[in-house]
């Protein structure tokens, strides 16, 4: 039977990798990398290097393999990613075909955990679903950027006993949030920070967390909310890409 | 300067535990264990073991301090919490001045993320403010339950491009949740799943994550509402205490 593992390498900084991840490393045949452009060209150096600082036990390959690009502008969000997630299930499926051996084991490598906001498992389990492929497979957990911005600002996630929600800048900047007094906000690519109404609301924001370029800002919306603009403009431009998360912490 | 270190050591699986943790449990020089009575002295156990499996570099000791307990029953949560947490920043102090040299690291190790529903590093903040103390500290994000949980069912947390909300099994008893569609709960004493009204909701449900003694549960509520409770309480009987953590997802 063919293996797949879905390896969460954590956020950034190499050391935020796990045991059980550095095991699954060690037991892959083969690693699949998606290639997602020149801006991304970065973050495949940092998994090459990943599997080359902690592989010590066995011969491995890379095959590496276009992704699709999810269409931009005026359409329908989740439908572009449903979509993409289709064009992308179609490359995992050849990838599983034609690069793997019967007894082989496959891995993905997923920027901080497997489980949010990334579709690697989902497309997975459609596969299965559709009967096209047999495999079984394996997810291995890591640490999301939500993790490294709190132990970065060495701020809890949480207030006592409340709730926290994690949500996107598309949907923040569409002001489809509830009123959870801890919301944290991930893949916001339009600063939608701007549209909180209370000014006195805290923001503890980050860039390229865990990483040596990571950038850190904390203070009151209205105290720093236009630094905050003028900084992640400035990254993004000297970088060629930038990934940012932030929480929110009402007054 | 002395220096502390809030280590997230992940939920359950030792193999769970980050090459940063293991790092920073091999420069402390103490750490400070807070028995909070006999049904968790399986976690102050492991605890130890963590510590035997892990350090390899340098002699450390443990403190045990007896860790304040929270006031039950017909108290205001919040406030029960708030009051607990002046107790234990008094013990922390205490154990700062009196079991640390100047120049020495002590370790706090924390079940899962310092910063998802544990109190270490808002005492350490309050102790920083109150100014009666001097020390640098550092957080070491960790695997949480929440990780744990869908890793091992293989669920993503979120739908696409969908908010997720953490919250307490109490908010849930008393309605106090958002409609999202994700809902994450945890520190459920209550059996508070029964409160869902849609009886089609989709349960991920664990429990001692990452332990031997793990145990997973899935289904539509309908379908297994009851043998969760009936599993559960059967098994805090059997092991004195239980750790569970669960998903709902709106059908």
């Amino acid at each position: 039977m063919k293996k797949l593992l879905v390896i969460g390498i954590g956020a950034g900084n190499p050391d935020y990798i796990t045991l059980q991840a550095v095991k699954a490393l060690n037991s892959a045949d083969v690693f699949f990398l998606m290639d997602k452009g020149q801006s991304k060209d970065k973050l495949i150096d940092l998994r090459r290097d990943i599997c080359e600082r902690y592989i010590t036990h066995k011969a491995y390959r890379f095959v590496e393999a276009p992704s699709p690009e999810r269409e931009r502008g005026e359409v329908d969000y989740r439908a572009s990613v449903e979509d993409l997630n289709l064009a992308r299930q179609s490359t995992f499926e050849r990838l599983i075909h034609e690069q793997m051996a019967d007894d082989e084991c496959a891995g993905f490598l997923v920027w901080g955990d497997p489980a949010l906001y990334d579709s690697t498992i989902r497309i997975l389990q459609a596969i299965l679903d559709s009967g096209r492929c047999e495999f079984e497979f394996e997810v291995i957990p890591g640490i999301t950027s939500v993790q490294a911005l709190c132990a970065r600002h060495k701020v809890p996630l949480n207030r006592i006993g409340q709730s926290i929600e994690i949500t996107t800048g598309r949907r923040l900047a569409a002001g489809q949030v509830s009123d959870a007094d801890s919301l944290v906000v991930m893949l916001d690519a339009q600063d939608a920070y701007h549209q909180v109404a209370d000014p006195q609301t805290e923001i503890y924001w980050g860039a390229y967390l865990g990483t040596p370029d990571e950038l850190l800002i904390h203070g009151k919306l209205e105290d720093v909310a236009q630094e905050i603009e003028r900084v992640r403009k400035a990254a993004r431009l000297a970088n060629g890409w930038i990934m940012d998360t932030y929480l929110l912490r009402k007054p």
